[in-house]
């Protein structure tokens, strides 16, 4: 194991976090609120990036070890020192319901141990939903865009922080990918705030809700969450959004390119697209007594539906109130989650597409051993890697959601609260049901089980293998 | 397709059904209980046999295909005859309900219809606990065991019969293979009918729970199943036996040639064993409190994981108003199932164990990706396909799981009670949780559940493919 570069990367993710309290900083500064707890955090931060960068780098080597462990270690301690702005305002004062918080910010989750969102700090508050853009996109592609690192390193990086079973690049070169791809996506974000202030959103709010629905986040500054506005308007242009910040970006860049062919065609987009809009006509059927009408419960359901599926987790509607058939329906689309190389969260779609093509190969083998056949993806064969790969992280992902599910089944909560709260966590998604519901909190379980499920989002949001990796003791054997 | 050939085998099924029904006469006879019922079901068995032996087998070749058809086909049409003993003789009124009870009993499942099981006539009692013994080691297993049919064909119907990812054989012909097997199987019931007389349960009781016990059925023929009879030597013998059951029969064959190391040191018999006492003890520290002293838990909880991780479904305890730590640890087990090649069933101890070494390589490949290395069970690596069949096969069982409780909650029961149901249907368990547990009943369900849950029930039996085979377009392709 190479660990003085480990180190070094771990020094600029500390780096990037003391700029990150900056605009906390501004906001504090703006609303007459304390600084120390931001100046507190970033100068911990700095100590840390100089004494992380402090060993020498004798060889430039990094392979797929170096890059699984760098990235696992990154998140974790990026979440470790962000826990303490909450901690040192003493705004939330256990130091694990902080640490649950701010995991909850980077992986993109948005579950909350706060009961009152609206009795914190706006610098707090901007820091929350900070973290889930950077979270969404990427901690270490934020700073592969930014700061050179050599082709090989970024490449297994990339690998173990972007999401879904195949990594892609825009173009060959992986930093420009980088850069690219955050371009895109400051744009796209930039845009989302001008529509939600066109709106009528507060200025702040509007900030806020972009910054978590680009990162298919779900923190909310209001208690009531998007449907504190009450705006179809808000509503309708938040559930586009949601569901473009949970394509694959790749196919913008396409877009970009005017290769439209293949990105509209793109096997996973139209699948994203068809089960998000199958899935919330089914339920604006089920609920349409209790709206009235069709398009009134299909504002509803379309709302609640991109929100899970995208795994945002911004919520209009108490759905815990409703049907138990439309309740399983959502566990489901929280499970599927959004598209590969999005900022959501989940199995992801192509993950599911791809074990839908090597089940129906399999049955094809059994009627017929000798036939050869492989598996496509936009017409191209996947590699017997690949396949595996996806369903091995398939059987894992139910794996860990059972053993969590029974873990945090002590706490004594029934089966639908702890169940979907698991799956809400390892998803990303953000709210459960029951008591830990959109309208409630995570507040409710025991430290342990916060603790778990802050483990549980960065398996989720890592996907899998990362944490993994960091805690196999093949891992640390000397070669 | 060779259509006369599966004709042909399901003329055999039909023959057997036939002499199925006579124990049930003489029980009705020795109990002074109305004929009619059996009698005109098995009339009908018998003119199904001779129309099914009708079309002329012109070639004798069966394939992968036409034996996962017969099987199919076989279950499905044993089940659609297999109701009317119930429905004849008034009963079990609805049609519905008699196929959910027979195909329970068939799939050696053991979840109920019935709000009165006692209300029942002897005959029906036998009927129902002889279709667990019956379909717990296999309706053409047993066909095979009695009549000749050709090695390949047998190899055929048995890949497709007997659970478990790697079918073996235990001397090179099939069907002296299946006979062995089934004089163990009569063996073993013969003994614990013997032990539970001595333990003063009635004689009839004796022998229809030696059968739900054998076939890892659940069936009682008492309201309060095992839990009636209120005896600590009842429900140790029961434990023990159940998960006898459980084993793998070639465990047993290796033991009789006297290979006493390759037998005991089994890695599915080892983990298998290691599970269900684990998992014993962690709810016996769970329900301690309720039930005074560890051993007295123990015995509880020894009985009911043994139950449901056997898939056969007694209870002696209502398990429902255990702790929620304890109900999720249930539910695992009851995912895990028992030993392939056995009576039990669930996703089997072997699967699990070669997913857990396949995803410790896969861990790894990704560290070192031109690692070669095998996964090995019981010291002899698997071939690539055995592997892939077994994450294809565990990634189905969850998704038709969630497909299926997705449907089902239209019956708006809470999820629990949905969740715990499918579950229990699909891995044969019998009792689900909530007002479908032990003390309760699969009445509650609609209709259009109960037929899907059979179907569940079908799949779980024939682990899936047999079953996705006979409804896939590409099976009736013509070539």
């Amino acid at each position: 194991m190479n660990y003085p570069i480990i180190s070094r990367v771990l020094g600029r993710v500390m780096g990037l976090e003391a700029v990150l309290m900056v605009p906390s900083m501004i906001t504090a500064l703006y609303y007459g609120e304390p600084l120390t707890c931001y100046v507190a955090t970033a100068a911990i931060a700095i100590v840390l990036a100089i004494l992380l960068n402090l060993p020498k780098v004798k060889q430039n080597d990094m392979y797929a070890r170096e890059g699984f462990v760098s990235v696992a270690l990154a998140w974790v301690l990026i979440s470790a020192v962000g826990a303490l702005p909450f901690v040192f305002s003493g705004e939330i004062p256990s130091y694990v319901d902080a640490f649950f918080e701010i995991v909850s910010g980077f992986t993109t989750t948005g579950a909350t141990i706060l009961t009152d969102v609206e009795a914190m700090s706006k610098g707090l508050l901007l820091w929350r939903s900070l973290s889930h853009w950077i979270g969404g996109m990427g901690v270490l592609v934020f700073i592969m865009a930014v700061l050179p690192l050599s082709e090989d390193r970024s490449m297994h990086i990339m690998r173990a922080e972007v999401p879904g079973p195949i990594v892609g690049k825009l173009v060959p070169r992986v930093r420009l990918s980088s850069a690219i791809t955050y371009l895109m996506y400051i744009a796209l974000t930039i845009v989302l705030v001008i529509l939600l202030c066109a709106g009528g959103m507060p200025f702040f709010d509007s900030i806020n809700h972009a910054m978590a629905t680009a990162g298919t986040g779900g923190f909310s500054v209001k208690q009531l969450s998007i449907g504190y506005y009450d705006s179809a308007y808000i509503d309708i242009v938040t559930s586009i959004f949601m569901l473009l910040f949970g394509v694959n970006f790749s196919i913008y860049f396409l877009l970009l390119m005017k290769k439209f062919r293949p990105a509209l065609l793109d096997n996973e987009f139209l699948a994203y697209f068809g089960i998000a809009i199958g899935v919330s006509v089914l339920i604006a059927l089920d609920i349409i007594d209790e709206y009235g009408n069709f398009w009134t419960a299909m504002r509803y359901s379309l709302f609640q539906v991109s929100s899970l599926m995208t795994t945002t987790g911004f919520a209009t509607a108490d759905f815990t109130l409703w049907p138990a058939f439309s309740k399983s329906l959502l566990i489901i689309v929280m499970l599927i989650g959004a598209s590969a190389g999005s900022t959501g969260g989940g199995i992801k779609v192509s993950r599911i597409i791809i074990f839908f093509r090597t089940a129906r190969q399999e049955i094809g083998k059994m009627l017929n051993p000798r036939r050869t056949a492989s598996v496509r993806m936009n017409g191209r064969p996947l590699s017997t890697q690949t396949i595996r790969n996806t369903l091995v992280f398939i059987s894992l992902y139910f794996l860990i959601t059972f053993v969590l599910v029974v873990i945090v089944s002590l706490d004594g909560y029934d089966f639908e609260t702890t169940f979907a709260s698991v799956v809400s966590c390892m998803s990303n998604v953000g709210p459960g049901l029951g008591p830990a519901g959109p309208m409630g909190s995570f507040d409710i379980f025991s430290d342990l089980s916060k603790v778990l499920l802050s483990f549980g989002m960065l398996i989720g949001r890592l996907e899998i293998f990362p944490i993994l990796i960091l805690f196999s003791p093949a891992t640390w054997r000397k070669r």
